[in-house]
């Protein structure tokens, strides 16, 4: 059975030799081709040999990745795959994160990390083994996740009485467990959070933005009023909001879900809502006020300060591994990744240039002192100073992995004491400034100052592309003709489930969320003609 | 099937409701005395009402351990109930790591993950689902993991066609993407590290020194050379020989396994062992030199510099949240936990003690100020200012919780205008100084030296705790004795694995390791009288 899934043959039927597609494309594209009824046991068995060179290999620096316009989706798997960010997992759906990918990651939960616990959240850590019989606890969970559920039914070598869950989220457990912490209204508030992997048996999948197993935060509390729960609520997604603006410069739209679009469990649910380089939108964080759906569920009561017992109010909120990929849509070019500074493993790599061997001394000491320089100053610094590699080949190869800012040092500029300075946010001559002078306070400042306007620069530029593509409708037709013409549509809604659900058969699109601001005066339903309290927004989405 | 297996109805039977063990030590009993079959799977169904104000609660202060002498394994259990660092799980052999017990977790990422990025290793991150057949591959590994494995069989609603190991360790899933990432001897040496979970289906399980899912590093490297991975691996144990003595003040015996002993699928294996305070030996870290075992199986070849094809030379190494385990059965005393300064979440606590209200202001003000001082000094200190507990209750709390430093506050201290520092190591007054000034410059020198004498202090006792209970024997009879009285015994060995097989079976105590460190001069097999190598370390182990 392995046999007959061995890749290579299959690929290779599908995707002559002589495309330019990294393999590692070629592969998500045949699996993704793949009837459904295949999908549920696919591990492709061992690559053979001759594929081996191919499977997520470094490009050549002569390998350009898909133009973004030409195909925005083989764009987004050719970047992945050039700029290491990740590969595909043997198992169908999943993958493995690589080192440069995983640091993305890591920046962003270091800084998440830090805003939960100033919020007074602490980690702890829940078995990803749930019991079947808690998912069936709660009416609405159980309806949305158990067409997604792994289960494991053997352990240690027998078959299991009562089959597992591998966690999809943690609600479940998260109230067994609370009912045993939580008696009295003095537990409360309890706030914690999780890093976990979950898993979601999904159909389609994408690396980063829908895989089988993926990475993630989930926090969870509870609360001895709804008021307080919906306080947390929203201070969770205003945290989600200001982490995309400042770190990621990913100018979401924060709002809340619909009834139809709301998490499987909740009363509501907040969202923050990214306009991707395809203008497809991406649920890039939640959080759900959960009132006491799980709490009845589950018994997870309290006695108030009048000695009567209570159920409590909760939330739950995550962001995951999604957001890498919500970054590669967002700021990524025709050149691969670009990476805004805040969120960069490297900020600055230096590319030092010489030709003869007498120069090579001098090129690379300059080199290593401005190295030591900026990594004391806290900047994120590589030196490239391989000798297999051409300055051309590592020009590119650093520009399809998205650093900020390259710095180049020849023998000229070693005699002059400067360096030029190179923006990958500014493709060409226009992004790059000659002479500046290596003086340690001159260039750190320098280096600083233009790493925030890159920083800036990505937010400004991915708000106007945002804003230019959101249309103002006041009726279906001109909300179809918004959607059609591949933008987003902002237009008064009232209407009911029904209508909603026939604006996403009819056009694909779905209501992303009510946004937070809001516009004044009064609305009329675009839909109904019905007067409408709230402008929603309509969208394509991954 | 679930409400036969609620606990509290067989827990009551066990234990009537006047024993003064926690609940969550009397449902451990329970579970690790039914028999064997019954474990497979059994969640517990959720607590029933009228158990819940026990299960995982705080102690009350006059609420005592089991102590240590009477009963280790219940003292244990106690302490980890009593000081909320984790809690079981509904399903059979799991356990929640609470934030208090997470918070030590951290500590030990936070310190490996420097030293470990510092010598060149980059995390990333695999998928924990690893297709059957990858198992199957390496013999000597299918043989040791098998009757371990969780399995998972269905995924979204479908029975799966070929069944997926929840990982135990990822050995066979990294060679796979190996294969693919490694092609010439440039792209050596490849060094990863990965903090995940993973699943062991074990049978008899304990909080944090073995459970059904446990949280650890995994480190995975591939070189060109046997010598450069047997370096490597002797790099990493020195690593977590360095951690464990200079960060959690256990002194532990590192060396190397015997045949028996080594990690299925390596050539050789290192460890470190750790004497508890039982006596029994904890494995806390090993460090397995692979050698060309798993390349072989899985054809992870690299072309080297003579363009020849060459099976690349691995190791691995780990270590798990097990270590937590380890330190409170290192340093724990009668009165609880007893945590090392530099491994402590809290490494001060500060009681303010008042009696009239007004009092109160100017003790909590000073209280706020001396906690602010400690703070910017980089001190991780907690002012416990509630006002529902008394000063008695909470110097009881937070002893069982292991915080090295406590500093009370009253109204004479504060127009002494000093503080009463209290170590958790030295109990009653011997441990107790008076009039330490507030004065910010003092008294965080003061502190801070005393932190480090605790830091020392524990690991001199532990060391000499270590050594008087290691029994040196040249003989059979010997060891017979020394393990019989409970100690470790040390003696020179070379003969068989039958001979090893049978001490095991007649003694209970397995070769623990070859120490690095050896005796000198010539050496006669305690067992065989023939000529020995080394003395090998005997002990009854966890």
């Amino acid at each position: 059975m392995v046999a007959s899934l061995r890749l290579p043959s299959l690929t290779s039927l599908l995707f002559p030799a002589t495309t330019r597609y990294p393999a590692a494309l070629r592969r998500s594209l045949c699996l993704r081709n793949r009837p459904a009824s295949g999908f549920a046991t696919a591990p492709s068995g061992t690559a053979s040999p001759e594929t081996k060179s191919e499977v997520g290999r470094l490009p050549r620096s002569d390998q350009a990745v898909t133009p973004r316009s030409q195909d925005f989706n083989a764009w987004y798997l050719d970047v992945i795959a050039s700029a290491e960010l990740a590969d595909y997992g043997p198992v169908r759906g999943t993958m493995v994160i690589r080192p440069y990918g995983y640091a993305i990651w890591e920046a962003i939960q270091d800084y998440l990390n830090v805003k939960f616990k100033e919020t007074g959240h602490s980690n702890m850590y829940f078995p990803q083994f749930i019991p079947y019989s808690f998912i069936e606890k709660e009416a609405s969970h159980v309806e949305g996740f158990s067409p997604e559920l792994a289960l494991v039914t053997v352990g240690g070598g027998n078959e299991l009485e009562e089959k597992l869950v591998v966690r999809p989220t943690s609600e479940t457990i998260v109230n067994h467990m609370f009912t045993q912490w939580i008696h009295s209204y003095r537990d409360l508030p309890l706030m914690i959070n999780q890093w976990a992997n979950v898993t979601r048996w999904e159909m389609r999948t994408k690396p980063f933005i829908r895989t089988l197993e993926f990475l993630w935060q989930e926090g969870h509390t509870a609360h001895a009023t709804p008021e307080e729960a919906e306080k947390e609520a929203k201070q969770m997604i205003e945290i989600y909001t200001r982490f995309a603006f400042e770190e990621t410069a990913i100018p979401v739209i924060v709002g809340r879900k619909s009834k139809m679009e709301t998490f499987a469990g909740a009363d509501t649910t907040y969202t923050i809502e990214a306009m991707m380089g395809d203008r497809k939108a991406l649920q890039a964080g939640t959080s759900h006020n959960l009132g006491q759906n799980f709490s009845r569920a589950f018994g997870t009561q309290f006695q108030d300060e009048n000695g009567e017992r209570q159920h409590v109010w909760q939330t739950s909120w995550a962001v995951s591994t999604r957001f890498v990929g919500g970054i590669i849509m967002t700021h990524g070019d025709d050149t691969g990744l670009m990476l805004p500074p805040k969120i960069a493993p490297i900020q600055v790599v230096i590319v030092p240039i010489w030709k003869k061997d007498s120069e090579k001394t001098e090129v690379l000491n300059a080199a290593s002192s401005v190295k030591e320089v900026l990594q004391t100053a806290g900047v994120r610094v590589k030196l490239d100073d391989t000798t297999e590699r051409t300055a051309g080949w590592k020009f590119n190869f650093w520009e399809m992995k998205g650093v900020p800012i390259r710095i180049e040092i020849g023998p000229r500029d070693v005699s002059n004491n400067s360096v030029v300075v190179s923006r990958r946010d500014i493709p060409g001559k226009a992004g790059k400034v000659f002479g500046i002078s290596m003086e340690p306070s001159t260039l750190v400042a320098y280096v600083k100052e233009k790493l925030d306007e890159i920083q800036s620069s990505l937010l400004e530029k991915a708000i106007s592309f945002r804003d230019s593509n959101i249309v103002d409708v006041n009726s279906y037709e001109e909300l179809k003709a918004a959607i059609s013409s591949g933008k987003w549509a902002r237009g008064p809604w009232s209407a009911s489930d029904s209508d909603e659900q026939r604006v996403k058969e009819e056009t694909g699109a779905t209501i992303r969320c009510f946004p937070f601001e809001q516009t004044l005066g009064t609305k009329t339903c675009l839909m109904t003609g019905n007067p409408a309290e709230e402008v929603a927004i309509f969208a394509k989405s991954y």
